[in-house]
C-alpha cells in the first residue's frame, strides 16, 4: 500500500515534557498550551478565534509504532486489547487527537487550554468542532 | 521541522466514488462502508465491537494540500476562510476525520455507518469514542 508524506505544521509549546507525568486525557489535569506554527500557515488560520473549540491532530513522535496490544490505561490488572479500541498512544499511526479550547490567538500562535500532548509535539492539523449552524 | 511517513492500514470500501456527489459531512446522506484492513492487524481489532462509536482517521488522497484558505462548503457568497477554521478536505496535511457506529465486525472487515470517504480511501487510525467510565 502507498505511504504518504506528513509535514508538521507546526509545534506544542508546554511545560509537559516527562512522558511519566503527563495525564492521559486532558481532563486529567492537562495545562495550557500554545500551538507554534509555521509562518507561512498565517492565511489557514483564518478564522480561529479565541473561545471556539478545535480538534488538534498531532504526531506522537514518542510512541511505539510496533504496538498493536496494550492493558488499557497501563493497568496490568486489566486484559489486553487491541490499539484500536483503546486511545493509547502506541499504535501504527500515532495520530493524537484533541479536543481544545481557543484562549488566544496571536500571528501563527494559538494559545489553548487542557493539552495532554507533550512540550515539542509536532502539529499536523486544527479542525472546528461541528454545530449544527457550521 | 522533521517529515514522517504514514503507512495505511487499510482502505474503506464504499459505493461512494465520485467526489463531486459524495456528501460534505456523514449526517448529509453519506451510506454505510466498509473498513478492509490488513491482516497483520488483526490484534490492533480486538475489542472492537458492533455498537461502539469509533473515531476513523483517514488520509484524503485526493485532497489539494497546498490549499489554505477556502470558501466554507464551496459557498462562493461566504467569505473566505482558513482551512484550520473549515472541515474542507483541502488542507496541508489532509487528515479526515469521522465518528461513526460499527455495525459489524468480521475478521479484519469493519461494517460502519454514515461514512462520507470516497471508496479507496487510506485508513490511518481507529480510535474508541471516550465515555466516562473508559
Amino acid at each position: 500500500m502507498s505511504e504518504y508524506v506528513l509535514r508538521p505544521v507546526g509545534r506544542v509549546e508546554s511545560a509537559l515534557t516527562d512522558p511519566a507525568r503527563a495525564p492521559k486525557q486532558a481532563d486529567e489535569g492537562a495545562p495550557e498550551a500554545w500551538l507554534v506554527l509555521d509562518e507561512q500557515y498565517a492565511p489557514a488560520l483564518e478564522g480561529l478565534r479565541a473561545g471556539m473549540d478545535v480538534v488538534l491532530l498531532t504526531w506522537l513522535d514518542r510512541a511505539d509504532r510496533g504496538t498493536l496490544q496494550v492493558h488499557p490505561r497501563g493497568d496490568t490488572a486489566r486484559p489486553v486489547a487491541g490499539v484500536f479500541a483503546t486511545r493509547a498512544p502506541g499504535r501504527p499511526n500515532p495520530i493524537g487527537l484533541h479536543v481544545v479550547r481557543i484562549l488566544a490567538v496571536s500571528g501563527t500562535r494559538i494559545h489553548v487550554q487542557n493539552l495532554e500532548a507533550l512540550d515539542g509535539t509536532p502539529v499536523l492539523d486544527v479542525k472546528p468542532v461541528l454545530t449544527q449552524d457550521r
